[in-house]
Protein backbone atom coordinates (compact mmCIF):
# COMPACT_ATOMS: atom_id res chain seq x y z
CA UNK A 1 0.00 0.00 0.00
CA UNK A 2 0.97 3.23 -0.63
CA UNK A 3 2.05 6.34 1.82
CA UNK A 4 -1.24 6.99 3.23
CA UNK A 5 -2.57 10.47 4.28
CA UNK A 6 -3.34 8.64 7.68
CA UNK A 7 -1.12 6.87 10.12
CA UNK A 8 -1.83 3.01 11.35
CA UNK A 9 -1.20 3.29 15.20
CA UNK A 10 -0.68 -0.41 16.87
CA UNK A 11 -0.62 -0.52 20.68
CA UNK A 12 -0.58 -3.55 22.85
CA UNK A 13 -0.64 -3.99 26.48
CA UNK A 14 -0.64 -6.59 28.66
CA UNK A 15 -4.10 -6.83 30.79
CA UNK A 16 -3.38 -4.57 33.53
CA UNK A 17 -1.58 -1.65 32.03
CA UNK A 18 -4.51 0.68 30.93
CA UNK A 19 -4.32 0.64 27.28
CA UNK A 20 -8.16 0.86 26.54
CA UNK A 21 -8.21 3.87 29.20
CA UNK A 22 -5.59 5.57 27.27
CA UNK A 23 -7.22 4.62 24.18
CA UNK A 24 -10.69 5.92 25.10
CA UNK A 25 -8.80 8.96 26.22
CA UNK A 26 -6.95 9.70 23.72
CA UNK A 27 -9.86 9.50 21.34
CA UNK A 28 -12.25 11.25 23.53
CA UNK A 29 -9.63 14.30 23.88
CA UNK A 30 -8.19 14.28 20.75
CA UNK A 31 -11.26 13.02 17.78
CA UNK A 32 -11.05 16.42 16.28
CA UNK A 33 -12.03 17.57 12.45
CA UNK A 34 -8.88 18.39 11.36
CA UNK A 35 -7.36 15.38 12.50
CA UNK A 36 -9.94 12.35 12.88
CA UNK A 37 -8.86 9.07 14.57
CA UNK A 38 -10.80 5.65 14.82
CA UNK A 39 -10.07 2.31 16.37
CA UNK A 40 -10.37 -0.52 13.99
CA UNK A 41 -13.51 -2.62 14.92
CA UNK A 42 -12.45 -6.26 14.10
CA UNK A 43 -14.48 -9.43 13.14
CA UNK A 44 -15.35 -12.15 15.13
CA UNK A 45 -17.55 -15.41 15.45
CA UNK A 46 -17.95 -15.07 19.11
CA UNK A 47 -22.07 -14.23 20.00
CA UNK A 48 -22.36 -10.63 21.12
CA UNK A 49 -22.47 -9.72 25.22
CA UNK A 50 -25.58 -7.85 26.33
CA UNK A 51 -25.01 -4.00 24.84
CA UNK A 52 -23.01 -5.29 22.01
CA UNK A 53 -23.38 -3.60 18.44
CA UNK A 54 -22.90 -4.93 15.71
CA UNK A 55 -20.69 -3.18 13.59
CA UNK A 56 -19.64 -0.67 16.44
CA UNK A 57 -17.97 -3.31 18.91
CA UNK A 58 -17.44 -6.01 16.92
CA UNK A 59 -18.65 -7.12 13.19
CA UNK A 60 -20.04 -10.53 14.22
CA UNK A 61 -20.23 -13.00 11.67
CA UNK A 62 -20.63 -17.06 11.61
CA UNK A 63 -17.79 -19.18 11.18
CA UNK A 64 -18.34 -20.11 7.66
CA UNK A 65 -18.33 -16.49 7.00
CA UNK A 66 -15.19 -15.67 9.19
CA UNK A 67 -13.30 -19.10 7.14
CA UNK A 68 -14.37 -18.06 3.82
CA UNK A 69 -12.94 -14.50 4.81
CA UNK A 70 -9.35 -16.18 5.59
CA UNK A 71 -9.74 -18.00 2.66
CA UNK A 72 -10.24 -14.36 0.84
CA UNK A 73 -6.75 -12.93 2.02
CA UNK A 74 -9.20 -10.42 4.09
CA UNK A 75 -7.44 -9.99 7.15
CA UNK A 76 -4.27 -8.46 8.06
CA UNK A 77 -4.50 -10.47 10.80
CA UNK A 78 -6.33 -13.40 12.68
CA UNK A 79 -6.08 -15.48 15.74
CA UNK A 80 -8.47 -18.54 17.15
CA UNK A 81 -9.11 -18.35 20.88
CA UNK A 82 -11.64 -20.32 22.64
CA UNK A 83 -12.92 -21.70 19.49
CA UNK A 84 -13.73 -18.35 17.75
CA UNK A 85 -12.09 -16.94 15.94
CA UNK A 86 -10.94 -12.54 15.86
CA UNK A 87 -9.84 -10.90 12.70
CA UNK A 88 -8.82 -7.44 11.22
CA UNK A 89 -9.91 -6.80 7.68
CA UNK A 90 -8.06 -5.14 5.22
CA UNK A 91 -10.90 -3.26 3.13
CA UNK A 92 -12.36 -1.07 6.01
CA UNK A 93 -8.71 0.47 7.21
CA UNK A 94 -7.05 1.07 3.89
CA UNK A 95 -9.89 3.28 2.87
CA UNK A 96 -9.91 4.75 6.50
CA UNK A 97 -6.42 5.75 5.93
CA UNK A 98 -6.51 6.82 2.41
CA UNK A 99 -9.52 9.32 4.23
CA UNK A 100 -6.59 10.73 5.90
CA UNK A 101 -7.96 8.94 9.31
CA UNK A 102 -5.52 7.95 11.74
CA UNK A 103 -6.80 4.34 12.83
CA UNK A 104 -5.60 2.57 16.41
CA UNK A 105 -5.45 -1.40 16.69
CA UNK A 106 -6.03 -2.24 19.70
CA UNK A 107 -4.38 -6.55 19.31
CA UNK A 108 -1.89 -8.19 21.25
CA UNK A 109 1.87 -9.29 19.61
CA UNK A 110 1.49 -11.83 17.17
CA UNK A 111 -1.22 -9.80 15.47
CA UNK A 112 1.06 -6.62 15.62
CA UNK A 113 3.88 -8.85 14.15
CA UNK A 114 1.35 -9.73 11.46
CA UNK A 115 0.17 -6.19 10.39
CA UNK A 116 3.49 -5.10 10.63
CA UNK A 117 5.22 -7.38 7.89
CA UNK A 118 2.34 -6.67 5.51
CA UNK A 119 2.33 -2.67 6.17
CA UNK A 120 5.52 -1.52 7.70
CA UNK A 121 4.85 1.71 8.09
CA UNK A 122 2.26 0.82 10.77
CA UNK A 123 3.99 2.31 14.23
CA UNK A 124 3.55 -0.06 17.02
CA UNK A 125 3.31 1.03 20.56
CA UNK A 126 3.62 -1.24 23.67
CA UNK A 127 2.22 -0.11 27.53
CA UNK A 128 4.16 -1.22 29.93
CA UNK A 129 3.04 -1.17 33.66
CA UNK A 130 5.49 0.54 36.02
CA UNK A 131 6.57 -2.56 38.15
CA UNK A 132 5.61 -6.05 38.72
CA UNK A 133 3.93 -4.86 42.62
CA UNK A 134 1.97 -2.68 40.46
CA UNK A 135 0.67 -4.84 37.77
CA UNK A 136 -0.16 -7.77 40.32
CA UNK A 137 -2.36 -4.84 42.51
CA UNK A 138 -3.64 -3.86 39.04
CA UNK A 139 -4.52 -7.48 38.38
CA UNK A 140 -5.51 -8.62 41.81
CA UNK A 141 -7.73 -5.36 42.35
CA UNK A 142 -10.68 -5.57 39.88
CA UNK A 143 -12.61 -8.65 42.10
CA UNK A 144 -11.90 -10.77 45.14
CA UNK A 145 -9.98 -13.60 43.16
CA UNK A 146 -8.37 -16.57 44.20
CA UNK A 147 -4.30 -16.75 44.43
CA UNK A 148 -4.76 -19.07 41.27
CA UNK A 149 -6.43 -16.90 39.06
CA UNK A 150 -4.18 -13.81 39.63
CA UNK A 151 -0.76 -15.85 38.97
CA UNK A 152 -2.79 -17.16 35.49
CA UNK A 153 -3.15 -13.24 34.97
CA UNK A 154 0.36 -12.22 35.85
CA UNK A 155 1.99 -15.41 33.84
CA UNK A 156 -0.25 -14.15 31.17
CA UNK A 157 0.50 -10.19 31.40
CA UNK A 158 4.45 -11.39 32.04
CA UNK A 159 4.17 -13.44 28.60
CA UNK A 160 2.77 -10.21 26.48
CA UNK A 161 5.22 -8.44 28.67
CA UNK A 162 8.27 -10.37 27.11
CA UNK A 163 7.48 -9.11 23.97
CA UNK A 164 8.25 -5.27 24.66
CA UNK A 165 11.47 -5.03 22.11
CA UNK A 166 9.19 -5.95 19.53
CA UNK A 167 7.83 -2.60 19.25
CA UNK A 168 8.34 1.08 17.37
CA UNK A 169 7.65 3.06 20.96
CA UNK A 170 7.58 1.65 24.42
CA UNK A 171 5.35 4.06 26.95
CA UNK A 172 5.78 3.36 30.82
CA UNK A 173 1.92 4.31 32.28
CA UNK A 174 2.53 4.87 35.62
CA UNK A 175 0.72 8.71 35.42
CA UNK A 176 -2.13 8.16 33.62
CA UNK A 177 -1.88 11.67 32.46
CA UNK A 178 1.81 11.38 31.76
CA UNK A 179 1.45 8.04 29.82
CA UNK A 180 -1.96 10.00 27.72
CA UNK A 181 0.47 12.90 27.08
CA UNK A 182 3.10 10.70 25.55
CA UNK A 183 0.77 8.80 23.40
CA UNK A 184 -0.48 11.90 21.97
CA UNK A 185 2.76 13.34 21.47
CA UNK A 186 3.44 9.98 19.23
CA UNK A 187 0.26 10.04 17.41
CA UNK A 188 1.12 14.01 16.80
CA UNK A 189 4.51 13.54 15.61
CA UNK A 190 3.82 11.07 12.59
CA UNK A 191 1.50 14.07 11.72
CA UNK A 192 4.05 15.94 11.23
CA UNK A 193 6.25 13.37 9.06
CA UNK A 194 7.55 14.76 5.91
CA UNK A 195 5.75 12.07 3.68
CA UNK A 196 2.15 12.75 5.33
CA UNK A 197 2.98 16.90 5.40
CA UNK A 198 3.84 16.55 1.88
CA UNK A 199 0.19 15.32 1.09
CA UNK A 200 -0.93 17.93 3.34
CA UNK A 201 1.05 20.72 2.69
CA UNK A 202 1.18 20.43 -1.26
CA UNK A 203 -0.22 23.87 -1.27
CA UNK A 204 1.42 26.03 0.77
CA UNK A 205 4.50 24.98 -0.51
CA UNK A 206 3.21 25.37 -4.26
CA UNK A 207 2.35 29.08 -3.01
CA UNK A 208 6.36 29.71 -0.86
CA UNK A 209 7.84 28.71 -4.08
CA UNK A 210 5.54 29.84 -7.01
CA UNK A 211 7.78 32.87 -8.33
CA UNK B 1 28.45 5.89 16.53
CA UNK B 2 26.20 3.42 18.20
CA UNK B 3 22.85 4.42 19.90
CA UNK B 4 22.99 7.32 22.52
CA UNK B 5 20.50 7.73 24.92
CA UNK B 6 19.92 11.31 23.84
CA UNK B 7 18.39 12.17 20.47
CA UNK B 8 20.08 14.85 18.25
CA UNK B 9 17.82 16.97 16.66
CA UNK B 10 18.46 19.33 13.50
CA UNK B 11 16.18 22.62 13.15
CA UNK B 12 16.24 24.60 9.62
CA UNK B 13 14.39 27.11 8.98
CA UNK B 14 14.13 30.30 6.85
CA UNK B 15 14.38 33.17 7.99
CA UNK B 16 11.32 34.42 9.28
CA UNK B 17 9.56 31.47 10.18
CA UNK B 18 10.17 31.68 13.78
CA UNK B 19 12.77 29.70 14.47
CA UNK B 20 14.99 30.80 17.27
CA UNK B 21 11.90 31.69 19.28
CA UNK B 22 10.53 27.75 19.09
CA UNK B 23 14.07 27.20 19.83
CA UNK B 24 14.32 29.33 22.71
CA UNK B 25 10.27 28.28 24.41
CA UNK B 26 10.99 24.78 23.91
CA UNK B 27 14.19 24.97 26.04
CA UNK B 28 12.42 27.43 28.44
CA UNK B 29 9.24 25.37 28.86
CA UNK B 30 11.07 21.80 29.15
CA UNK B 31 14.36 21.53 29.58
CA UNK B 32 14.05 19.96 33.52
CA UNK B 33 15.75 17.12 34.85
CA UNK B 34 14.22 14.33 33.58
CA UNK B 35 14.94 15.08 29.89
CA UNK B 36 17.76 17.78 29.32
CA UNK B 37 18.31 19.24 26.22
CA UNK B 38 20.72 22.00 25.00
CA UNK B 39 21.14 24.25 22.02
CA UNK B 40 24.61 23.06 20.38
CA UNK B 41 27.32 26.13 20.34
CA UNK B 42 28.90 26.51 17.14
CA UNK B 43 32.42 27.31 16.46
CA UNK B 44 33.41 30.30 14.50
CA UNK B 45 35.78 32.57 13.44
CA UNK B 46 33.81 35.63 13.85
CA UNK B 47 34.59 38.42 15.87
CA UNK B 48 32.78 38.79 18.93
CA UNK B 49 29.55 41.19 18.66
CA UNK B 50 28.61 43.16 22.10
CA UNK B 51 27.70 41.08 24.40
CA UNK B 52 28.47 37.45 23.04
CA UNK B 53 30.42 35.23 25.25
CA UNK B 54 32.82 32.41 24.03
CA UNK B 55 31.44 28.99 24.92
CA UNK B 56 27.96 30.39 24.99
CA UNK B 57 27.02 31.73 21.91
CA UNK B 58 29.70 30.77 19.78
CA UNK B 59 33.01 29.09 20.62
CA UNK B 60 35.40 31.90 19.22
CA UNK B 61 38.56 30.55 17.49
CA UNK B 62 41.03 32.27 15.00
CA UNK B 63 41.04 31.42 11.28
CA UNK B 64 44.07 29.44 11.88
CA UNK B 65 42.77 27.51 15.03
CA UNK B 66 39.36 26.48 12.67
CA UNK B 67 41.79 25.21 9.47
CA UNK B 68 43.10 23.04 12.08
CA UNK B 69 40.27 21.97 12.99
CA UNK B 70 39.23 21.05 9.60
CA UNK B 71 42.03 18.91 8.98
CA UNK B 72 41.52 16.83 12.10
CA UNK B 73 37.69 16.45 10.88
CA UNK B 74 36.81 17.41 14.49
CA UNK B 75 33.71 18.70 12.58
CA UNK B 76 30.26 17.20 11.57
CA UNK B 77 29.85 20.44 9.29
CA UNK B 78 31.18 23.18 8.87
CA UNK B 79 30.60 26.36 6.41
CA UNK B 80 31.93 29.24 5.13
CA UNK B 81 30.29 33.18 4.65
CA UNK B 82 31.03 36.24 4.25
CA UNK B 83 34.70 35.49 5.10
CA UNK B 84 33.93 33.39 8.43
CA UNK B 85 33.50 30.04 8.90
CA UNK B 86 31.24 28.64 11.49
CA UNK B 87 30.95 24.96 12.49
CA UNK B 88 30.11 22.19 14.47
CA UNK B 89 31.85 19.90 16.53
CA UNK B 90 31.82 16.33 16.93
CA UNK B 91 33.11 16.29 20.18
CA UNK B 92 31.07 17.72 22.44
CA UNK B 93 28.01 16.84 20.86
CA UNK B 94 29.11 13.19 21.35
CA UNK B 95 29.55 13.37 24.60
CA UNK B 96 26.62 15.69 25.44
CA UNK B 97 24.39 12.68 23.23
CA UNK B 98 26.01 10.19 25.19
CA UNK B 99 25.08 11.48 28.58
CA UNK B 100 21.33 11.37 27.79
CA UNK B 101 20.82 14.73 26.79
CA UNK B 102 18.69 15.99 23.38
CA UNK B 103 21.13 18.74 21.44
CA UNK B 104 19.63 21.17 18.89
CA UNK B 105 21.27 22.36 16.31
CA UNK B 106 19.99 24.88 14.80
CA UNK B 107 22.16 25.11 11.09
CA UNK B 108 20.95 25.44 7.49
CA UNK B 109 19.85 22.92 4.84
CA UNK B 110 23.35 22.02 3.55
CA UNK B 111 24.47 21.16 7.39
CA UNK B 112 21.36 19.48 8.16
CA UNK B 113 22.31 17.41 5.16
CA UNK B 114 25.94 16.52 5.89
CA UNK B 115 25.18 15.92 9.65
CA UNK B 116 22.81 13.34 8.80
CA UNK B 117 24.71 11.66 6.33
CA UNK B 118 27.70 11.08 9.12
CA UNK B 119 24.53 10.43 12.12
CA UNK B 120 21.92 8.99 10.39
CA UNK B 121 19.90 9.28 13.69
CA UNK B 122 19.82 12.56 13.60
CA UNK B 123 15.94 13.82 13.47
CA UNK B 124 15.84 16.70 10.94
CA UNK B 125 13.33 19.33 11.20
CA UNK B 126 11.69 21.93 8.89
CA UNK B 127 9.71 25.03 9.86
CA UNK B 128 7.89 26.74 7.21
CA UNK B 129 6.48 30.20 7.49
CA UNK B 130 2.41 29.66 6.71
CA UNK B 131 2.55 31.67 3.14
CA UNK B 132 4.29 34.24 1.27
CA UNK B 133 2.40 37.04 2.34
CA UNK B 134 2.70 36.16 5.91
CA UNK B 135 6.89 35.71 5.31
CA UNK B 136 7.46 39.12 3.55
CA UNK B 137 5.22 40.99 6.34
CA UNK B 138 7.69 39.00 9.20
CA UNK B 139 11.09 40.21 6.69
CA UNK B 140 9.65 43.49 6.12
CA UNK B 141 8.35 44.10 9.68
CA UNK B 142 12.02 44.31 11.15
CA UNK B 143 12.69 48.08 9.97
CA UNK B 144 12.11 50.02 7.65
CA UNK B 145 14.07 48.29 4.79
CA UNK B 146 13.56 48.97 1.35
CA UNK B 147 12.16 47.29 -1.68
CA UNK B 148 15.51 45.97 -2.54
CA UNK B 149 16.68 44.79 0.53
CA UNK B 150 13.46 42.81 1.38
CA UNK B 151 13.54 41.21 -1.94
CA UNK B 152 16.68 39.74 -1.04
CA UNK B 153 15.44 38.70 2.13
CA UNK B 154 12.39 36.95 0.39
CA UNK B 155 14.95 35.16 -2.56
CA UNK B 156 16.82 33.82 0.11
CA UNK B 157 14.23 32.64 2.15
CA UNK B 158 12.65 31.23 -0.60
CA UNK B 159 16.23 29.36 -1.54
CA UNK B 160 16.15 27.67 1.87
CA UNK B 161 11.97 26.60 1.90
CA UNK B 162 13.04 24.85 -1.69
CA UNK B 163 14.63 21.90 0.37
CA UNK B 164 11.65 21.74 2.55
CA UNK B 165 11.33 18.02 1.35
CA UNK B 166 14.82 16.95 2.64
CA UNK B 167 13.78 17.07 6.45
CA UNK B 168 11.90 14.15 8.36
CA UNK B 169 9.44 16.41 9.94
CA UNK B 170 7.85 19.59 8.44
CA UNK B 171 6.27 22.28 11.53
CA UNK B 172 4.24 24.96 9.61
CA UNK B 173 4.53 28.38 12.00
CA UNK B 174 1.04 29.86 12.13
CA UNK B 175 -0.23 30.02 15.51
CA UNK B 176 3.41 30.00 17.60
CA UNK B 177 2.06 27.94 20.66
CA UNK B 178 0.74 25.02 18.63
CA UNK B 179 3.92 25.45 16.55
CA UNK B 180 5.47 25.17 20.38
CA UNK B 181 3.51 21.75 20.79
CA UNK B 182 4.33 20.16 17.56
CA UNK B 183 7.83 20.90 18.25
CA UNK B 184 7.73 19.43 21.79
CA UNK B 185 5.59 16.16 20.49
CA UNK B 186 8.69 15.29 17.99
CA UNK B 187 11.14 15.53 21.18
CA UNK B 188 8.66 13.79 23.18
CA UNK B 189 8.59 10.52 20.52
CA UNK B 190 11.59 10.38 20.29
CA UNK B 191 12.55 9.83 23.75
CA UNK B 192 9.91 7.09 23.73
CA UNK B 193 11.23 5.14 20.83
CA UNK B 194 12.27 1.42 21.63
CA UNK B 195 16.27 2.03 21.12
CA UNK B 196 16.31 4.79 23.58
CA UNK B 197 13.73 3.28 26.03
CA UNK B 198 15.38 -0.30 25.60
CA UNK B 199 18.64 1.77 27.49
CA UNK B 200 16.29 3.82 30.35
CA UNK B 201 14.25 1.21 31.11
CA UNK B 202 16.58 -1.84 31.47
CA UNK B 203 15.76 -2.11 34.93
CA UNK B 204 11.68 -2.02 34.85
CA UNK B 205 12.07 -4.74 32.53
CA UNK B 206 13.97 -7.30 34.13
CA UNK B 207 12.31 -6.38 37.33
CA UNK B 208 8.71 -7.01 34.92
CA UNK B 209 9.91 -10.43 33.17
CA UNK B 210 12.19 -11.67 36.89
CA UNK B 211 10.50 -15.19 37.64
Amino acid sequence: MATTPGNLFIVSAPSGAGKSSLIKALLDNHNNENHPIQVSVSHTTRAPRPGEIDGVHYHFVSKEEFEALIKEEAFFEWAQAFDNYYGTAKKNITETLQHGIDVFLDIEWQGARQVKALLPETNTIFIAPPSKEELRKRLSGRQQDSEEVINKRMASAVSEISHYHEFDYIIVNDDFETALSELESIVCSHRLRKAKQLIRLKGLFEGLLDD
